[in-house]
Protein backbone atom coordinates (compact mmCIF):
# COMPACT_ATOMS: atom_id res chain seq x y z
CA UNK A 1 0.00 0.00 0.00
CA UNK A 2 0.90 3.44 -0.15
CA UNK A 3 0.63 6.44 1.94
CA UNK A 4 0.92 10.14 2.61
CA UNK A 5 2.54 11.63 5.78
CA UNK A 6 0.01 15.09 7.15
CA UNK A 7 2.46 17.59 8.66
CA UNK A 8 1.39 21.18 9.33
CA UNK A 9 -1.14 22.80 11.91
CA UNK A 10 -4.83 23.39 12.13
CA UNK A 11 -5.20 23.79 8.62
CA UNK A 12 -3.72 20.51 7.20
CA UNK A 13 -5.32 19.01 10.56
CA UNK A 14 -8.92 20.34 9.29
CA UNK A 15 -11.37 21.85 11.63
CA UNK A 16 -14.05 21.85 9.05
CA UNK A 17 -17.74 22.03 10.34
CA UNK A 18 -19.07 18.02 10.29
CA UNK A 19 -22.59 17.99 8.02
CA UNK A 20 -21.25 21.16 5.71
CA UNK A 21 -20.23 18.66 3.12
CA UNK A 22 -21.01 15.30 2.27
CA UNK A 23 -18.72 12.35 3.96
CA UNK A 24 -16.31 11.23 1.70
CA UNK A 25 -16.66 7.33 1.82
CA UNK A 26 -14.09 5.65 -0.19
CA UNK A 27 -13.06 1.81 0.33
CA UNK A 28 -9.65 2.23 -0.86
CA UNK A 29 -8.61 4.68 1.69
CA UNK A 30 -7.29 4.62 4.73
CA UNK A 31 -5.91 6.40 8.41
CA UNK A 32 -3.29 5.22 10.77
CA UNK A 33 -4.06 4.35 14.43
CA UNK A 34 -1.76 2.93 16.32
CA UNK A 35 0.64 2.23 13.69
CA UNK A 36 -2.68 0.26 12.09
CA UNK A 37 -4.60 0.82 9.28
CA UNK A 38 -8.86 1.34 9.35
CA UNK A 39 -11.21 2.87 6.95
CA UNK A 40 -10.73 6.81 6.46
CA UNK A 41 -13.28 8.56 7.87
CA UNK A 42 -12.92 12.80 9.27
CA UNK A 43 -11.67 13.14 11.46
CA UNK A 44 -8.70 12.01 10.10
CA UNK A 45 -6.52 13.74 12.55
CA UNK A 46 -7.35 13.86 15.54
CA UNK A 47 -5.46 16.55 17.71
CA UNK A 48 -7.78 18.33 19.24
CA UNK A 49 -11.28 17.63 21.15
CA UNK A 50 -14.24 16.06 18.44
CA UNK A 51 -16.65 18.07 20.03
CA UNK A 52 -16.40 22.08 21.18
CA UNK A 53 -15.45 25.16 19.33
CA UNK A 54 -11.92 24.60 18.09
CA UNK A 55 -12.50 20.67 17.23
CA UNK A 56 -11.00 18.46 15.34
CA UNK A 57 -12.98 17.77 11.85
CA UNK A 58 -13.00 17.92 8.05
CA UNK A 59 -9.70 18.58 6.10
CA UNK A 60 -8.13 18.42 3.25
CA UNK A 61 -6.85 15.38 3.20
CA UNK A 62 -9.73 13.21 2.95
CA UNK A 63 -10.83 14.86 -0.67
CA UNK A 64 -6.53 14.38 -1.33
CA UNK A 65 -7.13 10.43 -0.82
CA UNK A 66 -10.37 9.93 -2.70
CA UNK A 67 -8.87 11.80 -5.45
CA UNK A 68 -5.79 9.60 -5.12
CA UNK A 69 -7.28 6.50 -5.10
CA UNK A 70 -9.91 7.07 -7.97
CA UNK A 71 -6.45 8.16 -10.18
CA UNK A 72 -4.52 5.10 -9.52
CA UNK A 73 -6.92 2.80 -8.68
CA UNK A 74 -5.06 1.84 -5.51
CA UNK A 75 -5.31 2.05 -1.82
CA UNK A 76 -3.68 5.11 0.05
CA UNK A 77 -3.28 5.51 3.23
CA UNK A 78 -2.88 8.97 5.57
CA UNK A 79 -0.59 9.22 8.34
CA UNK A 80 -2.17 11.66 10.41
CA UNK A 81 0.80 14.26 12.53
CA UNK A 82 -0.53 17.84 11.94
CA UNK A 83 -1.01 19.99 15.25
CA UNK A 84 -2.95 22.87 15.49
CA UNK A 85 -1.18 25.94 16.68
CA UNK A 86 1.84 24.90 16.37
CA UNK A 87 5.22 27.19 14.65
CA UNK A 88 7.76 25.26 12.62
CA UNK A 89 10.09 25.34 15.48
CA UNK A 90 8.54 22.94 17.03
CA UNK A 91 8.54 20.17 14.06
CA UNK A 92 12.10 20.46 13.97
CA UNK A 93 14.05 17.17 14.39
CA UNK A 94 14.32 16.64 18.30
CA UNK A 95 11.38 18.04 18.97
CA UNK A 96 8.03 16.44 19.99
CA UNK A 97 5.95 16.71 16.99
CA UNK A 98 8.58 15.73 14.92
CA UNK A 99 9.80 12.75 17.09
CA UNK A 100 5.83 12.19 17.29
CA UNK A 101 5.76 12.14 12.92
CA UNK A 102 8.77 9.80 12.62
CA UNK A 103 7.16 7.22 14.76
CA UNK A 104 3.58 7.22 13.48
CA UNK A 105 5.59 7.37 10.19
CA UNK A 106 7.97 3.94 10.80
CA UNK A 107 5.16 2.43 11.79
CA UNK A 108 3.02 3.01 8.96
CA UNK A 109 6.75 2.08 6.77
CA UNK A 110 5.98 -1.52 8.43
CA UNK A 111 2.94 -1.53 6.10
CA UNK A 112 3.12 0.61 3.31
CA UNK A 113 5.38 2.92 1.64
CA UNK A 114 5.50 6.42 1.90
CA UNK A 115 4.92 8.43 -1.07
CA UNK A 116 4.17 12.13 -0.37
CA UNK A 117 4.46 14.51 2.05
CA UNK A 118 1.69 17.23 2.72
CA UNK A 119 2.18 20.35 4.52
CA UNK A 120 0.37 23.18 5.78
CA UNK A 121 1.88 25.74 7.85
CA UNK A 122 2.98 29.13 8.57
CA UNK A 123 0.25 31.03 10.33
CA UNK A 124 2.26 30.67 13.35
CA UNK A 125 5.08 32.02 11.95
CA UNK A 126 3.79 35.06 10.03
CA UNK A 127 3.32 36.87 13.11
CA UNK A 128 6.97 38.04 14.09
CA UNK A 129 9.92 39.37 11.92
CA UNK A 130 12.52 36.45 13.38
CA UNK A 131 10.33 33.47 12.27
CA UNK A 132 9.42 34.48 9.20
CA UNK A 133 13.28 35.23 8.83
CA UNK A 134 14.28 31.62 9.97
CA UNK A 135 11.17 29.92 8.46
CA UNK A 136 13.13 28.71 4.93
CA UNK A 137 16.05 27.37 7.03
CA UNK A 138 13.76 26.30 9.55
CA UNK A 139 11.84 24.33 6.72
CA UNK A 140 14.63 22.84 4.67
CA UNK A 141 16.43 21.81 7.82
CA UNK A 142 12.53 19.75 8.98
CA UNK A 143 12.36 17.73 5.62
CA UNK A 144 15.69 16.83 4.83
CA UNK A 145 16.08 15.51 8.34
CA UNK A 146 12.57 13.92 7.57
CA UNK A 147 13.72 11.91 4.46
CA UNK A 148 17.17 11.01 6.19
CA UNK A 149 15.12 9.72 9.31
CA UNK A 150 12.68 7.93 7.29
CA UNK A 151 15.00 6.90 4.48
CA UNK A 152 12.88 8.54 1.73
CA UNK A 153 14.32 9.03 -1.87
CA UNK A 154 15.06 12.89 -2.04
CA UNK A 155 12.81 12.97 -4.78
CA UNK A 156 9.71 12.25 -2.48
CA UNK A 157 7.25 14.86 -3.32
CA UNK A 158 6.55 17.30 -0.66
CA UNK A 159 3.21 18.99 -1.76
CA UNK A 160 3.08 22.50 0.28
CA UNK A 161 -0.36 24.83 0.58
CA UNK A 162 -0.97 28.41 0.30
CA UNK A 163 -2.08 30.02 3.58
CA UNK A 164 -5.54 31.19 3.33
CA UNK A 165 -6.29 34.84 1.49
CA UNK A 166 -8.13 35.69 4.76
CA UNK A 167 -5.16 34.81 7.20
CA UNK A 168 -4.27 38.63 7.04
CA UNK A 169 -7.00 39.67 8.88
CA UNK A 170 -7.23 37.25 11.77
CA UNK A 171 -7.26 38.73 15.26
CA UNK A 172 -6.71 42.43 14.51
CA UNK A 173 -3.93 41.68 11.19
CA UNK A 174 -1.77 39.87 14.15
CA UNK A 175 -0.42 37.47 11.19
CA UNK A 176 0.81 40.61 9.36
CA UNK A 177 3.76 38.56 7.27
CA UNK A 178 1.07 36.05 5.59
CA UNK A 179 2.16 37.28 2.40
CA UNK A 180 5.67 37.06 3.26
CA UNK A 181 5.32 33.32 4.13
CA UNK A 182 3.68 32.54 1.06
CA UNK A 183 6.73 34.24 -0.82
CA UNK A 184 9.11 31.99 1.51
CA UNK A 185 6.52 28.52 0.73
CA UNK A 186 6.13 29.36 -2.93
CA UNK A 187 9.99 29.43 -3.01
CA UNK A 188 10.70 26.53 -1.39
CA UNK A 189 8.37 24.05 -3.21
CA UNK A 190 10.83 25.12 -6.01
CA UNK A 191 13.92 24.29 -4.38
CA UNK A 192 12.73 20.93 -3.36
CA UNK A 193 13.04 18.19 -6.46
CA UNK A 194 9.56 16.94 -6.74
CA UNK A 195 7.77 19.51 -4.80
CA UNK A 196 4.85 21.61 -5.60
CA UNK A 197 2.65 24.66 -4.49
CA UNK A 198 -0.77 24.29 -4.29
CA UNK A 199 -2.44 27.90 -4.62
CA UNK A 200 -5.65 28.72 -2.21
CA UNK A 201 -7.08 31.11 -4.14
CA UNK A 202 -10.83 31.81 -3.85
CA UNK A 203 -10.69 29.40 -0.91
CA UNK A 204 -12.74 31.29 2.00
CA UNK A 205 -12.67 30.80 5.81
CA UNK A 206 -15.50 29.55 8.45
CA UNK A 207 -16.80 31.99 10.86
CA UNK A 208 -13.56 31.78 13.42
CA UNK A 209 -11.45 33.83 10.57
CA UNK A 210 -8.86 31.40 10.63
CA UNK A 211 -9.52 28.03 9.39
CA UNK A 212 -11.25 27.29 5.58
CA UNK A 213 -14.41 25.79 5.74
CA UNK A 214 -15.15 22.54 4.88
CA UNK A 215 -16.14 23.30 1.11
CA UNK A 216 -12.74 24.80 1.07
CA UNK A 217 -11.17 22.34 2.63
CA UNK A 218 -12.32 19.73 -0.34
CA UNK A 219 -11.73 21.57 -2.89
CA UNK A 220 -8.65 22.43 -1.59
CA UNK A 221 -7.59 18.69 -1.37
CA UNK A 222 -8.36 18.48 -4.51
CA UNK A 223 -6.09 21.30 -5.78
CA UNK A 224 -3.22 19.14 -3.56
CA UNK A 225 -3.97 16.19 -5.75
CA UNK A 226 -3.90 17.95 -8.79
CA UNK A 227 -0.19 19.64 -7.69
CA UNK A 228 1.19 16.65 -6.13
CA UNK A 229 0.28 14.23 -9.64
CA UNK A 230 2.64 16.85 -11.33
CA UNK A 231 5.18 16.60 -9.07
CA UNK A 232 5.26 12.69 -9.33
CA UNK A 233 5.38 13.45 -13.36
CA UNK A 234 8.50 15.47 -13.09
CA UNK B 1 3.15 15.96 35.20
CA UNK B 2 1.87 12.41 36.25
CA UNK B 3 0.33 10.31 33.36
CA UNK B 4 -1.60 6.94 33.20
CA UNK B 5 -0.63 4.09 29.78
CA UNK B 6 -4.17 3.13 28.33
CA UNK B 7 -4.06 -0.46 26.99
CA UNK B 8 -5.94 -3.41 25.52
CA UNK B 9 -8.64 -3.54 23.64
CA UNK B 10 -11.64 -1.98 22.41
CA UNK B 11 -13.50 -1.69 26.37
CA UNK B 12 -10.31 0.38 27.61
CA UNK B 13 -10.81 1.96 24.13
CA UNK B 14 -14.20 3.00 24.92
CA UNK B 15 -17.13 2.82 22.64
CA UNK B 16 -20.24 4.38 25.16
CA UNK B 17 -22.86 6.70 23.24
CA UNK B 18 -22.12 9.87 23.73
CA UNK B 19 -25.09 11.78 25.67
CA UNK B 20 -26.12 8.76 27.82
CA UNK B 21 -23.82 10.45 30.12
CA UNK B 22 -22.82 13.82 31.30
CA UNK B 23 -19.12 14.74 29.82
CA UNK B 24 -16.66 15.02 32.24
CA UNK B 25 -14.93 18.31 32.93
CA UNK B 26 -12.23 18.73 34.94
CA UNK B 27 -9.37 21.21 33.79
CA UNK B 28 -6.43 18.70 36.00
CA UNK B 29 -7.12 15.89 34.00
CA UNK B 30 -5.46 15.74 29.67
CA UNK B 31 -5.08 13.75 26.81
CA UNK B 32 -1.64 13.11 24.81
CA UNK B 33 -1.85 13.68 21.53
CA UNK B 34 0.83 14.32 18.91
CA UNK B 35 3.23 13.65 22.16
CA UNK B 36 1.57 16.52 23.58
CA UNK B 37 -1.06 17.09 26.20
CA UNK B 38 -4.55 18.58 25.46
CA UNK B 39 -7.51 18.95 28.05
CA UNK B 40 -8.88 15.67 28.15
CA UNK B 41 -12.27 15.64 26.03
CA UNK B 42 -13.76 12.41 25.46
CA UNK B 43 -13.10 10.27 22.78
CA UNK B 44 -9.98 9.84 24.60
CA UNK B 45 -8.55 6.87 22.56
CA UNK B 46 -9.57 7.61 19.08
CA UNK B 47 -8.63 4.32 17.48
CA UNK B 48 -11.66 3.87 15.80
CA UNK B 49 -13.94 6.53 14.08
CA UNK B 50 -15.85 9.10 15.89
CA UNK B 51 -19.16 8.66 13.90
CA UNK B 52 -20.71 4.81 13.21
CA UNK B 53 -21.33 1.51 14.73
CA UNK B 54 -18.66 0.52 16.23
CA UNK B 55 -17.07 4.12 17.02
CA UNK B 56 -14.80 5.43 19.70
CA UNK B 57 -16.96 6.39 22.19
CA UNK B 58 -17.03 7.00 26.29
CA UNK B 59 -14.39 4.93 27.78
CA UNK B 60 -13.38 3.81 31.48
CA UNK B 61 -10.38 6.36 31.84
CA UNK B 62 -12.07 9.37 31.69
CA UNK B 63 -13.98 8.90 35.01
CA UNK B 64 -10.69 7.17 36.80
CA UNK B 65 -8.76 10.74 35.36
CA UNK B 66 -11.06 12.70 37.16
CA UNK B 67 -11.04 10.62 40.27
CA UNK B 68 -7.62 10.86 40.21
CA UNK B 69 -7.53 14.83 39.98
CA UNK B 70 -9.68 15.34 42.46
CA UNK B 71 -7.90 12.85 44.52
CA UNK B 72 -4.78 13.76 44.74
CA UNK B 73 -5.47 17.37 43.67
CA UNK B 74 -2.98 17.24 40.79
CA UNK B 75 -2.87 17.21 37.10
CA UNK B 76 -3.07 13.75 35.26
CA UNK B 77 -2.39 12.88 32.01
CA UNK B 78 -3.70 9.81 30.12
CA UNK B 79 -1.70 8.45 27.41
CA UNK B 80 -4.44 6.62 25.25
CA UNK B 81 -2.52 3.37 22.97
CA UNK B 82 -5.71 1.11 23.08
CA UNK B 83 -7.00 -0.63 19.91
CA UNK B 84 -9.91 -1.88 19.64
CA UNK B 85 -10.44 -6.16 18.65
CA UNK B 86 -7.16 -7.10 19.47
CA UNK B 87 -5.30 -10.31 21.02
CA UNK B 88 -2.57 -10.17 23.24
CA UNK B 89 -0.19 -11.34 20.75
CA UNK B 90 -0.73 -8.06 18.79
CA UNK B 91 0.90 -6.58 22.34
CA UNK B 92 4.14 -8.86 22.50
CA UNK B 93 7.47 -6.45 22.21
CA UNK B 94 8.13 -5.92 18.18
CA UNK B 95 4.50 -6.10 17.35
CA UNK B 96 3.20 -2.80 16.05
CA UNK B 97 0.48 -2.24 19.04
CA UNK B 98 3.32 -2.47 21.57
CA UNK B 99 5.59 -0.29 19.64
CA UNK B 100 3.30 2.55 19.18
CA UNK B 101 2.75 2.32 22.94
CA UNK B 102 6.13 2.33 23.61
CA UNK B 103 6.65 5.46 21.53
CA UNK B 104 3.65 7.65 23.11
CA UNK B 105 4.92 6.55 25.91
CA UNK B 106 8.30 7.59 25.87
CA UNK B 107 6.92 11.29 24.20
CA UNK B 108 4.80 11.51 27.48
CA UNK B 109 7.60 10.79 29.65
CA UNK B 110 9.40 14.03 28.54
CA UNK B 111 6.97 16.05 30.41
CA UNK B 112 5.38 13.69 32.77
CA UNK B 113 6.53 10.55 34.83
CA UNK B 114 4.04 7.34 34.30
CA UNK B 115 2.72 6.55 37.43
CA UNK B 116 0.30 3.60 36.31
CA UNK B 117 -0.66 1.34 33.90
CA UNK B 118 -4.35 0.98 33.17
CA UNK B 119 -5.32 -2.71 31.11
CA UNK B 120 -8.31 -4.37 30.02
CA UNK B 121 -8.42 -6.86 27.39
CA UNK B 122 -8.52 -10.60 27.16
CA UNK B 123 -12.17 -10.89 25.12
CA UNK B 124 -10.28 -11.18 21.72
CA UNK B 125 -8.31 -13.87 23.62
CA UNK B 126 -11.37 -15.97 24.92
CA UNK B 127 -12.45 -17.41 21.88
CA UNK B 128 -9.61 -20.17 21.52
CA UNK B 129 -8.11 -22.16 24.28
CA UNK B 130 -4.62 -21.92 22.46
CA UNK B 131 -4.86 -18.38 23.64
CA UNK B 132 -5.90 -19.33 26.43
CA UNK B 133 -3.52 -21.29 27.51
CA UNK B 134 -0.69 -19.14 26.44
CA UNK B 135 -2.56 -16.04 28.01
CA UNK B 136 -0.40 -16.00 30.89
CA UNK B 137 2.75 -16.27 29.74
CA UNK B 138 2.12 -13.48 26.96
CA UNK B 139 1.25 -10.91 29.35
CA UNK B 140 3.67 -11.02 31.81
CA UNK B 141 5.97 -10.93 28.73
CA UNK B 142 4.72 -7.65 27.23
CA UNK B 143 4.47 -6.12 31.30
CA UNK B 144 7.94 -6.64 32.17
CA UNK B 145 9.24 -5.67 28.41
CA UNK B 146 6.90 -2.83 28.76
CA UNK B 147 8.66 -1.61 32.35
CA UNK B 148 12.18 -2.44 30.79
CA UNK B 149 11.35 -0.58 27.69
CA UNK B 150 10.07 2.57 29.39
CA UNK B 151 12.48 2.31 32.42
CA UNK B 152 9.50 2.25 34.97
CA UNK B 153 10.08 1.08 38.30
CA UNK B 154 9.11 -2.29 38.61
CA UNK B 155 6.45 -1.60 41.25
CA UNK B 156 4.64 0.09 39.02
CA UNK B 157 0.92 0.19 38.97
CA UNK B 158 -0.73 -2.33 36.64
CA UNK B 159 -4.38 -1.99 37.27
CA UNK B 160 -6.07 -4.92 35.49
CA UNK B 161 -10.00 -4.94 34.56
CA UNK B 162 -12.30 -7.86 34.73
CA UNK B 163 -14.28 -8.73 31.45
CA UNK B 164 -17.63 -8.39 31.60
CA UNK B 165 -20.38 -10.27 33.00
CA UNK B 166 -22.11 -10.57 29.39
CA UNK B 167 -19.12 -11.45 27.33
CA UNK B 168 -20.01 -15.21 27.40
CA UNK B 169 -22.90 -14.60 26.17
CA UNK B 170 -21.87 -12.63 22.69
CA UNK B 171 -22.34 -13.43 19.45
CA UNK B 172 -23.88 -16.99 20.05
CA UNK B 173 -21.20 -17.76 23.17
CA UNK B 174 -18.12 -17.04 20.90
CA UNK B 175 -16.06 -15.78 23.84
CA UNK B 176 -16.83 -19.03 25.60
CA UNK B 177 -13.81 -18.95 27.93
CA UNK B 178 -13.91 -15.62 29.24
CA UNK B 179 -14.18 -17.35 32.54
CA UNK B 180 -10.93 -18.36 32.20
CA UNK B 181 -9.19 -15.34 31.07
CA UNK B 182 -11.10 -13.73 33.84
CA UNK B 183 -9.32 -16.15 36.33
CA UNK B 184 -5.91 -15.58 34.65
CA UNK B 185 -6.64 -12.09 35.03
CA UNK B 186 -6.95 -12.26 38.62
CA UNK B 187 -4.00 -14.18 39.51
CA UNK B 188 -2.26 -12.09 37.38
CA UNK B 189 -2.86 -9.24 39.42
CA UNK B 190 -1.28 -11.09 42.23
CA UNK B 191 1.51 -11.97 40.70
CA UNK B 192 2.80 -8.09 40.31
CA UNK B 193 4.09 -6.39 43.14
CA UNK B 194 1.53 -3.09 42.92
CA UNK B 195 -1.06 -4.66 41.18
CA UNK B 196 -5.08 -5.00 41.53
CA UNK B 197 -7.80 -7.05 39.90
CA UNK B 198 -11.15 -4.32 39.22
CA UNK B 199 -14.28 -6.24 39.50
CA UNK B 200 -17.41 -6.10 36.40
CA UNK B 201 -19.75 -7.46 38.81
CA UNK B 202 -23.01 -6.10 37.83
CA UNK B 203 -21.84 -3.74 35.07
CA UNK B 204 -23.92 -4.08 31.64
CA UNK B 205 -23.21 -4.17 28.17
CA UNK B 206 -24.49 -1.44 25.41
CA UNK B 207 -26.75 -2.65 22.78
CA UNK B 208 -23.77 -4.55 20.85
CA UNK B 209 -23.83 -7.09 23.62
CA UNK B 210 -20.00 -7.06 23.90
CA UNK B 211 -19.07 -3.26 24.57
CA UNK B 212 -20.01 -1.71 28.56
CA UNK B 213 -22.81 1.11 27.83
CA UNK B 214 -21.65 4.40 29.00
CA UNK B 215 -23.19 4.63 32.36
CA UNK B 216 -20.98 1.44 33.48
CA UNK B 217 -17.88 2.80 31.55
CA UNK B 218 -18.22 5.90 34.06
CA UNK B 219 -18.76 3.48 37.03
CA UNK B 220 -15.64 1.14 36.19
CA UNK B 221 -13.18 4.23 35.91
CA UNK B 222 -13.98 4.23 39.23
CA UNK B 223 -13.80 1.23 40.57
CA UNK B 224 -10.01 1.37 38.52
CA UNK B 225 -9.57 4.15 40.74
CA UNK B 226 -10.51 2.75 44.08
CA UNK B 227 -8.17 -0.35 42.78
CA UNK B 228 -5.34 1.94 41.73
CA UNK B 229 -4.89 3.54 45.05
CA UNK B 230 -5.13 0.64 47.12
CA UNK B 231 -2.18 -0.96 44.79
CA UNK B 232 -0.05 2.91 45.31
CA UNK B 233 -0.74 2.09 48.78
CA UNK B 234 0.77 -1.72 49.21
Amino acid sequence: MKSILLIGQSNMAGRGDFGEVPEIVNNRCFMLRNGKWIPMSEPINPDRQIFGYFHSGVGLSASFADEYAKHFGENIGLIPCADGGTAIKQWQPGELLYENAISQAKLAQRTSEIVGILWHQGENDSINLEDVEQYHDRFVNMITSLIKDLNLPESISVIIGELGEFVGDYDGGKCKYSKEINTILKGLSKELPCSGFVSAKGLTCKNDGIHFNSKSYREFGKRYFDVYLKAVEK
